[in-house]
């Protein structure tokens, strides 16, 4: 029997073994392997969503909380889905052996960078099967071994997504090691895999800050944050009100569940008396909870007082807080104080304050005039996102397959000896 | 009096504080500090090297190794060579500020991705007081505050060096704390602010083995290693011969202390009889120490026995291992089991083998018909480096002022929602 220790770093030696044939797989088996994945949730989505539900009763008896059942469900519709993700990934183009332009050196040297597998990911996760079928697959189409490590309230789905990921691969003749699910397994069994910096290049951990933080600290990989989001849309006083509030109306209420929604709605003073009545009115028919700063609510008086501490909340629900600040300077200054770098916007016509705003500024994503919901992969040209990174390194904002890789440099010479 | 912990999050903050200035700063500001110090070097170079000869009476009276003291000279011919490389810097492209191409996406929105400062970088490293010019010109260049600790063994020199950097910041009215220069400490400090993750965004430590293996185990902010190279230079039986062996001794010779040189030379079977005696004769001459194989003993019985650990040795010394292969294939392999993942070269006139080397063998730099001293940021259009990263994650190979850097998407719309 083996020990919790041997079990992992077998997992990882296998991980790594994989992650070289499948650098050198080419685009249409890889492809293959998507499509067979894809064909494969779609015939045995029935079985599928019946484990699911098996894990989904035994949430319920543990009494987890509703927004973690929530992210569990794996229903056929929401199976479906993946089966179309699969289809979109496996058209995508294939980031692995893109080359920048050929540059030509004094020395004589012709000189690029070529796209090339990270090597091995490990994705820790709660909840949340679909990132089972989406981590795989997006690994896997950048020629990079997965290690998917989800929650345990999700086991039997996700064991199940498991085995057939190694199906699919065996198929196509790829290794079966290419994407490896871990059974569930105590919390030294993942903190002895954030150690395997030999093994793995990368960790990518998803789900509540408690989690992100606990990853960060034990691991000794680098380590892709998608930490929380406190996005802000900024109304100047010259702004299209047309515009100012249908932005605001989608950037809170598309998806508030997600980390770039709108958080704080910040109202330029100018326009605050017309404006802030007219949007609370539309938010309240929504019913979204509205909290005010005291010049708000001097406007508004029903509006909740807001607290310090709700400049700096992700709610991820349908609670906005609202505060009226005297000019884009305000706005640049409150932002830099509560806001989490990921998501801001400014409405308005003026040049000089849009200028300013995208400069100074600092998120991975600066908006004019559209809704801060734009903050996605797909529409920013990424092709699709595995999620949106709040590091400085590597991958910032919204990460596509070409962030999953890494490069070397290419370099073709006639003899050349540098002196 | 402040604790150690208070000293090291006040440094810290006033890091943090002067980056913002710093990332908002015009590039001539930037180039005239950088020229500032230059001229600084320049007019008190005899003070420098004074401070410098009581570093090295000191390190020698501890007796601290001959490769450390050497490194830790910094006498007027090298203190000049940095007035040189301030100019070069100063003279060198802004990255900050940089944009992509602008997309237009299917929304109508446009999007671009636009070059913004990393933040803070904390240096950590040993002798070398020139690394407190370079890192301090590179930060200073591409927008970033900088912490910058190098060893007690340096300190009168470092402490000299980190007061005429104030003296040059606030010459053109930056903040002095852009780069601040700690004093000596303990490991307890060290390891105190590689936990500052709130303040500092990336750590780069250069040095030995040892030091950068703590760093990266002790570190919770990413860290950037510039690891060891195990250098490798194949070649073919198919190579032009004086090419090869040019290079072989250009990548062996022309600085055998640095990451890139070549501390193994692989020679195919099928020229080996011809070609090695040739180049033991060359390298002999130049006073190399050479190691080889059963099978190239069996050409040149005088080569010292090759051990299994010689393969995964870096010398960066007058040494040299040299094995005898079957073909491309051996020698690919060989380079997967042993290599460090650095810089590699092929000699051959071969078509197909180069493009298998080049595909196959994954090292940051990959060479065909060039000496692997063209490793470096210059040669390979990056301006200057900073160094050699050996990660996977953000850059790969050499760095220059744009691996220093960090991106945010901008997004201009004409009051776009997401449906």
């Amino acid at each position: 029997m083996m020990s919790m220790e041997e079990g992992i770093i077998s997992i990882c030696q296998q991980a790594k073994a994989a992650s070289s044939l499948l650098a050198k797989a080419s685009t249409p088996q890889k492809n293959d392997a998507l499509l067979a994945m894809s064909h494969m949730l779609s015939r045995r989505k029935g079985g599928i969503a019946r484990e699911n539900r098996r894990d989904m009763k035994k949430a319920k008896e543990r009494g987890l909380r509703k927004s973690l059942i929530d992210r569990l469900l794996f229903d056929e519709e929401r199976i479906m889905s993946r089966v179309s993700a699969l289809e979109h990934i496996a058209a995508l183009p294939d980031p692995v052996g893109n080359m920048s332009p050929v540059r030509q050196m004094p020395s004589g040297l012709r000189v690029a960078k070529m796209r090339v597998p990270l090597g091995v990911i490990a994705m820790i996760y709660e909840a949340r099967p679909h990132v089972t079928v989406n981590a795989g697959a997006f690994s896997l189409k950048s020629g990079t071994a997965a290690i998917l490590r989800g929650g345990s309230e999700a086991a039997n789905t996700n064991l199940l997504l498991g085995s057939l990921w190694r199906e699919a691969l065996e198929e196509v003749g790829l290794p079966q090691s290419a994407i490896q699910v871990l059974p569930p397994s105590g919390h030294e069994a993942v903190e002895f895999l954030l150690k395997q910096s030999e093994y793995i290049d990368l960790v990518i951990p998803r789900g509540g800050k408690e989690l992100i933080k606990t990853v960060a600290e034990k691991s000794t990989i680098p380590v892709i944050k998608h930490y929380q989001g406190i996005c802000h849309v900024y109304v100047d006083d010259r702004a299209n009100l047309e515009h100012a509030l249908n932005i605001s109306l989608n950037s809170k209420l598309l998806m508030p569940e997600v980390c770039n929604a709108m958080e704080t709605l910040l109202i330029a003073e100018g326009i605050a008396p017309s404006f802030l009545p007219q949007v609370v009115e539309s938010f309240h028919k929504e019913g979204v909870e509205l909290k005010g700063c005291d010049r708000a609510r001097e406007i508004v008086p029903e509006l909740i007082p807001a607290t310090e501490e709700d400049w700096s909340t992700e709610y991820l629900d349908k609670i906005l807080s609202i505060k009226v600040v005297k000019d884009v300077d305000e706005a640049i200054a409150h932002i830099a104080t509560y806001g989490s770098q990921h998501t801001d916007a400014i409405v308005t016509e003026d040049y000089s304050r849009i200028n300013r705003f995208l400069r100074e500024v600092d998120s991975a994503v600066v908006l004019v005039n559209a809704s801060t919901m734009f903050d996605d992969g797909e529409e920013l040209g990424l092709g699709a996102e595995v999620g949106i990174s709040t590091e400085r390194m590597h991958a910032r904002g919204p990460m596509g397959l070409e962030e999953l890789t890494s490069y070397k440099w290419l370099v073709w010479g006639e003899g050349q000896v540098k002196t």
